[in-house]
């Protein structure tokens, strides 16, 4: 059997980024740039206030003091998005208000809750040194510094500063197009009734939803029958997406085409890799394009997918992050199962007063559906643990976003 | 100046929850029950296999050693998906594959590795207890049980629980469409170049991108200048969406029209709220639409985003967990600045060997847009606090999706 790592790293070793699209700032949300983006102006573009107060030149106010001020005439008011139509002469001032552009001839701006001021003049009670309150073009980033590196991801603060520097379009990794295709005669679609022996196609829905969460754009191709040209359209129309994933038809005892017909069209492995739940993964091509084929039962689908699918997805996107973040978290209950193959439990993880606590979310056998229900985290339990008590140290896989 | 709680509190009391509406299955995902579900159905559906292995009757085993094997007669094969053609007589065995359903009149299941075969037989060397590796129907979830409450949030795993339930469409909270407006003489479009005083208007882009993370659904408005009709039209405009963002023409030192003419549409208030960056901020209603107001400065707005829109959007849509995870953070580098309002440090936060550790990520001055890049995370120091040193526990809000 493959330990966990040996099959993450022989399905990565098989799988590249793929080629960078054009794309509006809007919708370079949540991906990665494909190219360096260097600034081409200075931030701030022009020398600002920082404060609401007046422009004036520093020299003028060296004698000041509260029992001698001195005494400054307005020569205008400058707002935002306005520009001085003159410049401040000696012995003048000019109201300015925060980001405006600092007027020619002024070197400070004094905040006016230190003024006094009339109709026409502004006094000030103390030496104003030279800059003081005032933004300088290019001290937050200068022109050409790389902003941005080829890699980063973008979130909206990125987003945010790519569009002050004036970039309305960026390079970024294009999302992969992921077929899904359950396999199984037991299967039906969702809004049937059940007769006996069928069980419903939730893979389906349940892989679209973590495709989309990845990253991906999920093509669900419905349910593949044990009927060989229904099989063989469905795999070549599956062909078409960057990356194919199937559940079922993957297990040793599996009495289905499936794996046949994936043969005709590519080259299949089947692997059993030592976890719990969801041994049996299938990996190869078909036609050339990745199929990552994940076990029927639901369970071992959304665990597998986690561990080796979203990875893919990661990596076709450009992440240089490919795995969820693992911390260690206290277990407030016990889990009293032993177990050779490594262990992924469902679990609730939460921040309480200074760590991280775990309380698993039900049953953890492989067919029980519940405990899937609000589940935040895989415990990873290594193989040959014993059973574990209230109160242990757990490593915790978080399943959130953001935290890398 | 408000307190930041204080101003969120009477933010929140008056904002309510959207209305339900049903949606299929797939585009439910992310988004909060509004009704509770109770399982329509056993699950399993019907008592099935557990192994690859053989059907029997119990009782035909009791005898059976590794000395006295008992043969029993092979009478079919149960795939999943396919009934048994017939029972489980006296001294009859079927061949039964995981999660296939029980032959009636089989009571166990013994796996194949324990048996030995013939073309028309199976011998069993040990007795097999009645229910051994059978899954009885409603173990995990009986009909009748409630599966997910109304405020549960449907992620892959909720979603895959659903559709195997055969829920094909939810009623979840509306998601808000949200109108946002950048007010400011100074502003251009990010595809145009500046003139003398002028900046991009980046604020539009920041808080789409913020507002689709928080799962509303962005109509940017571009950017209202001061002129009273185009202002008038625009904001009748807002109107129509659940919410209004602006973003500009709140701080005291405004000089425009903007404050004028959501007074004569609306109530607002303008408040100064005790925090840093992004003192100002208006709150209020446009013609019976909720209006935030967040400041003009990029850093603010993104800062003020979180803290009270980010809550206001996920109210909306029925989420009972409004506000970002709070852990505990040791602080890489220091922190110098002091500051009598409450301070939100832009930092990036990991995971290092049992613990949380953060790195400020660079200047924390308003109008640094730099140090935005990368950050995951706002520290959150208290009003008043002194510098702190490399080394300090910190309290660290994690801009992360999941950890709820």
């Amino acid at each position: 059997m493959l330990r966990v790592e040996e099959a993450l790293e022989r399905i990565l070793s098989e799988i590249g980024r793929l080629e960078p699209e054009a794309v509006a700032l809007p919708e370079a949300l949540g991906r990665v740039l494909a190219q360096s983006i260097a600034s081409q102006e200075e931030v701030p573009p022009f020398a600002n206030s920082a404060m609401d107060g007046y422009a004036l030149r520093s020299e003028d106010t060296q004698a000041a003091s509260a029992r001698a001020p001195r005494r400054l005439r307005l020569v205008g008011t400058i707002q935002a998005g306005s520009v001085a139509e003159r410049p401040v002469g000696p012995g003048e001032a000019m109201r300015i208000l925060t980001g405006a552009p600092v007027p020619p001839g002024a070197n400070a701006v004094i905040q006016q809750e230190l003024t006094q001021t009339g109709e026409d003049w502004v006094e000030v009670q103390q030496p104003v040194a030279a800059g003081n309150n005032i933004r300088h073009p290019g001290e937050d980033i200068r022109r050409g510094t790389l902003v941005l590196q080829e890699g980063a991801v973008l979130g909206p603060s990125e987003i945010g500063v790519l569009a002050s520097l004036g970039v309305a379009a960026v390079s970024v990794y294009r999302r992969p197009v992921v077929a899904i295709l359950a396999t199984g005669d037991e299967l039906v679609e969702i809004h049937e009734g059940l007769r006996p022996g069928q069980i419903r196609n939730s893979n389906s829905y349940l892989v679209a939803a973590a495709v989309t969460l990845a990253g991906g754009i999920p093509r669900p191709l419905g349910i593949a029958r044990d009927q060989v040209e229904e099989l063989r359209a469905k795999l070549l129309a599956a062909e078409e997406a960057d990356l194919i994933i199937t559940s079922g038809g993957v297990s040793v005892g599996d009495y289905d085409l499936v794996k046949d017909i994936m043969r005709e069209r590519g080259i299949i492995d089947f692997w059993r890799v030592n976890l719990k739940p969801g041994k049996p993964l299938a990996f190869g091509r078909l036609g050339g394009t990745p199929l990552l084929g994940l076990p029927g039962n639901p369970v071992s689908a959304a665990v597998t997918f986690e561990l080796f699918a979203r990875p893919v997805l990661r990596k076709m996107q450009g992440f240089t992050r490919l795995l969820r973040p693992v911390v260690q978290a206290r277990l407030l209950d016990g889990f009293q199962e032993a177990s050779n193959r490594r262990h992924y439990v469902r679990a609730h993880v939460e921040w309480r007063e200074g760590g991280f606590v775990a309380a698993t979310t039900g049953r953890q056998d492989s067919h029980i559906l519940s405990s899937m229900l609000g589940a935040n985290a895989l415990l990873v339990i290594p193989e040959g643990s014993p059973p574990m008590q209230p109160g242990e140290m757990v490593q915790a896989m978080l399943l959130v976003e953001g935290l890398e």
